[in-house]
């Protein structure tokens, strides 16, 4: 217990992750960790505290930024729901990143939200500019020329020519073997995520750069068949692999994954405020059966979601959150004090963070440019 | 035998064309040939004489012309060799078309070239250009604005947000019971040729308007997922369905389809004269086995591939074509002699066309913007 806020999962992670690690050659970020703390000078909470837990390639990554070559930092939202903490671990990724001096290509996945999930398109495209792009505002994006935020369903040419062009070097067993059974949708919008993380390199958009793709777990298939198409196209298109990195997924405060699917569950980022409260004092945590067997043996940080809430989001500083592991682990702090110090704490986010988000929304469409229909 | 020169092939079309009216619901374009000359004030030879025999809707083209209403003409070329006899007949109907008024859209389906047949897009774009625009201007195609001429690797954001939205409402299993044995590029291909055919009709490329898709008849599946696709997306993008033609193969010249694959028995538009007289002179045609036979039976002008020449290019004029019908058929006029005459005037028309031809090629880039790429 020499360090105990970095990677407190480490032990639940093999398990759970092992798979990843041992069938499909992810790293542990673990064991690079320490360079890109030196090479970045220093690291998001996220990256420090083994939340970001695997990795491909993340050593070119920083080879690349140590001798000053272009590197561009992809991701995307579906836009399928309103922005709640699970978003906002992307968001905080992508803000590291473009301090660090990243180009940034955020997709908003309109198309696969509209034909994959079959949602209604005018919706989307409301969810993906005031929910998804004003939170990513307000928790500080910066607009600059390096930043391009797009529509699936509203970008360049050269971008749909990709998505084209990959059809013919992909065949349907493989997309059957990564996806399991298939639609036209599944498998058009796989081609197009290929094209989200890969036309970055292309001349148009300003030439070859590396990648780097932070991504939930779940993600992984999309990864590794963007980078075989990368591999079969590096003669014809002079494409790279991307890099990638694996985030754990936040826990909904009943245990279970975070999901916009239950809102009671889970705490976005325009809850009022003394709403997120209510769902706080309701959340499961590590703790024991009676205050006495608490007092006793303590508590159980490893199993408690108001402590992810510390760790992921609500606590910078790593003193203070090893102060509360090692108080919940003595016995010392019961969960009733706890959850009032991480509510305090998320109402004062919450409260800052819904300012800022108002403003925010004036600005959307300087950032982005929604399609017309 | 009253008018032999109209439908010389109905009995044969009747039968190798029987499916496609049973099954599919292609209806004769024989019983509209009298409404379509009455409407239009007169009739293209390829669609007086029976070439093209089929049609789904063509009706409403007639009432929508009749009513002065917008209607565009739809049709591709896939750009994978030079261009023939074959090409012409399509280029022949476009010109017909354009002179009547409707608007033009002419799709250069490289990315099929490329992802399905899996030629190089450098070779796919020359062609393309060199081949297919440069003799579509030399046969008459005008510069107007409204004239579409695009590649599908290089056209507007909408067609390509199509392409995505179609994904949608398709399934693998009915695209499977059209095309067989599938791939990504099928798919992606058969969602394109829908987004070809339809694209006219949304706003951004001035609004709804008829729809008229001139086809060989094996491209009959194309068009039944397209109006099946038209009829699903009727009540979101306010799509209806194309009405189309159908038209017979030219045969080549050994009595097989024409194809580029089979040089020999091509006549491609830039063939040197004398070449293309060469390959006159050795085509298959409906002649007995000796000069006896003929000059008592006659000839067989269904079968001759040189007959097929006048009727599908050479005779404009029905009573000549009528009068070289009669004189075959009747024994006067044998093989010999009438390959010369289709020899001399395949070698006029050559001859004009290439001049025509070598002016066009510095025209093409004022038709059609290629892609950079």
């Amino acid at each position: 217990m020499e360090q105990p806020i970095i990677d407190p999962w480490e032990s639940t992670i093999k398990l759970e992750y092992d798979k990843l690690f041992k069938y499909f050659g992810i790293k542990p970020f673990s064991e690079i960790r320490g360079k890109a703390e030196e090479v970045f000078g220093q690291l998001h909470p996220l990256l420090r505290r083994g939340v970001v837990f695997g990795h491909r390639d993340y050593d070119k990554i920083l080879e690349a930024y140590r001798s000053k070559e272009s590197i561009a930092l992809v991701t995307g939202f579906m836009p399928s729901g309103r922005f709640h903490l699970g978003h906002k671990m992307v968001a905080d990724q992508i803000i590291f990143y473009q301090k660090l001096g990243f180009e940034i290509f955020i997709v908003l996945a309109d198309i696969e939200a509209y034909t994959v999930r079959k949602l209604d398109r005018k919706k989307v495209i409301e969810y993906a500019l005031y929910e998804y792009v004003a939170n990513l505002i307000a928790l500080g994006l910066e607009k600059n020329k390096r930043l391009h935020i797009y529509f699936q369903s509203n970008y360049e040419v050269p971008y749909y020519r990709l998505i084209q062009m990959f059809s013919r070097k992909v065949t349907l067993a493989e997309l059957e073997a990564i996806y399991g059974k298939l639609e036209p949708s599944k498998i058009v919008s796989a081609l197009t995520q290929a094209a989200d993380i890969l036309h970055p390199q292309l001349d148009y958009f300003g030439g070859f750069k590396y990648v780097l793709v932070p991504v939930g777990a779940d993600q992984d298939p999309h990864i590794r068949l963007t980078r075989d198409i990368a591999d079969r196209f590096h003669a014809e298109l002079g494409l790279e692999r991307p890099a990638s990195t694996y985030h754990r997924f936040i826990t909904g405060l009943d245990g279970n994954k975070m999901s916009s699917s239950r809102p009671e569950h889970a705490i976005f980022l325009t809850d009022p405020p003394q709403q997120a409260v209510r769902k706080v004092f309701k959340a499961l945590t590590g703790g024991r059966a009676t205050i006495e067997e608490q007092r006793k043996f303590g508590g159980v940080p490893e199993k408690c979601t108001v402590y992810e809430l510390y760790v992921y989001h609500l606590i910078v500083d790593d003193k203070k959150l090893a102060d509360i592991y090692r108080a919940c682990r003595s016995g010392e702090l019961l969960c009733g004090e706890c959850k009032k110090q991480a509510a305090e704490l998320l109402v004062k986010f919450l409260e800052e963070h819904q300012r800022k988000l108002e403003k925010a929304k004036d600005k959307v469409l300087d950032y982005v440019e929604p399609p017309k229909f």
